[in-house]
């Protein structure tokens, strides 16, 4: 597979800087220290500019604001040099979501009932669709996936292999779910009756609106009764816990080993870095910045669109007043030379 | 599917309180916000007086103790009005845990001389069955579990999808194990030999006694030699580590991210919140709880029945003690200014 | 299975003392105090000596250095008592490593064209092996396992149920990998573009060198062009997670619940204790100890071989400092009343 330089020119609309040889075929993406001549690369960090000057890449896309006197490659003038050089990679290599093969492969195990357009989709090996269930046109469901029954899957969705989805999950438009993660368990519920812990039963149900990206071996629970709920076009990292009944808002970024407890309302537009926890039956504003490792014990305002609000720590706090806290026990050998002096001076007098 | 409240009333033998139309049938649970006129919802809260003053349900739940002037809806008295509530919930909704068919799918690989009743289990598709093992009457064992060899799984098990058991595991009646839980595998042992990390092979077991229930992607590895052993009645979240021959008591609960190092010892009756870690060979004594995110990196002594000892912070103290620790930081700049008054009167005295 | 004493014996080339039945049949391996008069035992720390000298044990190995006084059970000195231990267990066990069947299972759903011995390998039921891929010799794939197209596994790896392989990865020889653990998956990258998270398409792979071993329920993310590499004899414990592009040096340790943010480079030799969180785009020098629960927000120096550079807390620092800082706390008191005694003593003069 390639493409000529001439065709990827024009199908940026670009500007380009320095003589190109455009009939060259351009084989494949690199970063500037790893590319070869055949090679189509991308600039966007200051950080990387010797690695662009020495580059041996066939071409750079660089922004439109770039003004660096970078002379031996040629540059090609595009907005955002990160999503162009992406929107080339889906061009150029064949990634999973269009390897499969469309139809049902015969070794899968769909229930009478299941509605399921065969010439759109792609059931990949060993699937198991249980009864009741509807599949949207051009969804890929990868080999090993078991989805449940009463289970409602919109189009063009991607499951990767070994995904579980349990009863009554209901998923949007495009939703990508990568390998292991398990869809609508139990939620963790259990009334002490002085004897033992007795399982509080979860009937209800995991929604998934549109456009969501959910990493690799996640746990979302569904919830007691009603909704746990995922907002239009939220992406999850790996590894990330999300519990019974949590009302997740829109444009959400969870980064790993992140564990949202029970209950919670999520606003929108939320990010929380890796390692961040929340305790349950909280509340966090729209446009919150959790930093990393965060532990938000009680509900936290939100920010402005734009403009969020930060927080960090644990328990939380604003981050400025926490990052202060947090290197406090460095001033110690200060305070504590400090006060000696002063009482010295007071048993001397 | 509904059940007539006079139904529900007299299954759960109470009083009701207001005029109840008794025929009405009852469709479904939901929270006292959510709930129409064919739903029962149920009240256990303070925070929700004002949710249970303007319900549509048909009916709420109350506790024996309520007596806040209500009076647009019917009240039924129970005891707890939450497991009330959950008893209703077994009759009202299809759960997973009785929607497998009964019988062994025909895609099952199962070993020749594995034990098992055909007429009682319930057998998902693609399930794989090792040799030597044994599954109990009434036991369920979702799509895509693979079970190794030599495993006893007692009666009235259920297993989600995609649950793996390692060869030789023990598990008891009544255990649940949701999806992509890993039970059984190797601990992680090395031994450096110099010029790399020799494996320690692990031929031990895991045993999980009765009634235990482990939630979503959870892994518990099996002993060096010998066993690691869940205790009668303990329930664990998602996610949740439990390394090599840890033995954990019973009725103990462990809230998701928790993380519990090789050999420990976990008393009966231990609680730990989210995001917990507890550092190899130590010892956890009986009703004890560690708040969420407690790192316990030393054994910690026991509480007494009805009365647990309190533990928190990192490394993990009396949670009192600890409590003060963590809001020091805020006291800096009060003892900061102190000091600098005391320095200034010293130094124009 | 049971293996003779004086076989035992022969093959550690050891010296015995203590009087022993050499022909007695071994049966098992256990620890000091539960061993019966037919099982071998190990001692190896002295904290143990109370059940060494209690232990019914048919023989005990110890190091060559031991010179307790124990006269009632033969003690058969060697270099490394619990690596010689583990010797006897891989004959004495039979191990899921070698308990497979060789052959490809005919439930396996095999790409057409994919490079494989059906003699040397074990392919288990329900596993599913993509168009293009390489299996070496010798190598076992476990019950539903999933390993995508063009993919390249060399001899003797041992993969365990459930594992998901994305397309391109490449894995070593002699690679282990546990039940659950998804090797590929796409890094977690996004550019928002005013309304939207626009995901950044991942064409990298995963390289993992020979000799690796990777825990249950791990998650390893390709890179997002080029690869994300783990070197040669490092080791996972469960639930590890490592970002795209993050390359790992030789004989790192990673233990549970450890996460590794995007592009990292981690040098040889690295030892990350559980729980520990690592910032994107940051350096890790090898010879470094990162002890449990240590968030590392910068580059961090290496150490020397034998004599590794720890760090700890969050942000990590030398352990020495941060040990300190973290008592500080419990200072307060005594900062606060000494503060007080200088207040009232200026107070009053």
């Amino acid at each position: 597979m390639q493409i000529k330089l001439c065709d990827i020119i024009a199908k940026l609309e670009a500007e380009v800087i320095n003589p190109a040889q455009e009939e060259i075929g351009i084989k494949g993406l690199a970063s500037l220290s790893e590319a070869g001549p055949d090679e189509l690369s991308f600039y966007h960090d200051g950080r990387y500019l010797n690695d662009l000057k020495s580059t041996k890449a066939a071409a750079v896309l660089v922004s439109l604001e770039f003004n660096e006197e970078v002379g031996h490659v040629p540059l090609i003038k595009v907005k955002s040099p990160s999503l162009a050089f992406n929107e080339i990679a889906k061009d150029l290599y064949v990634l999973e979501s269009n390897s499969y093969e469309k139809g049902i492969h015969p070794t899968a195990v769909i229930a009478e009932d299941v509605q399921i357009d065969p010439v759109t989709v792609s059931v990949g090996p060993n699937v198991v669709i249980g009864a009741g269930t509807k599949i949207g046109e051009g969804t890929t469901i990868g080999a090993g996936v078991i989805i449940g029954s009463n289970v409602e899957v919109d189009e063009n969705g991607y499951f990767y292999p070994n995904v579980v989805i349990y009863d009554r999950s209901r998923i949007g438009k495009r939703v990508i779910v990568h390998g292991g993660s398990i869809i609508g368990s139990d939620g963790f519920g259990f009334e002490y009756d002085g004897s033992a812990h007795q399982k509080i039963e979860h009937f209800g149900y995991v929604i998934i609106e549109d456009d969501v990206e959910i990493g690799a071996n996640c746990t979302i629970d569904r919830g007691r009764f009603g909704k746990t709920l995922i907002g239009q076009g939220s992406k999850f990292d790996n590894l990330v816990q999300v519990a019974h009944n949590v009302i997740i808002g829109k444009n959400c970024i969870f980064v790993a080993d992140t564990a949202i407890g029970g209950s919670c309302k999520i606003g929108d537009n939320v990010t929380m870095a890796a390692q961040v926890g929340v305790a349950g039956h909280i509340e966090i504003g729209s446009n919150v910045v959790l930093v990393a490792r965060t532990g938000a014990t009680k509900s936290l305002a939100g920010g402005e669109p734009g403009k969020p609000a930060f927080y960090s720590g644990f328990p939380a706090g604003p981050i400025e007043r926490v990052r202060k806290e947090m290197v406090f026990p460095r001033r110690l050998p200060n305070i504590l030379s400090r006060l000696k002096a002063v009482e010295d001076q007071l048993s001397t007098e």
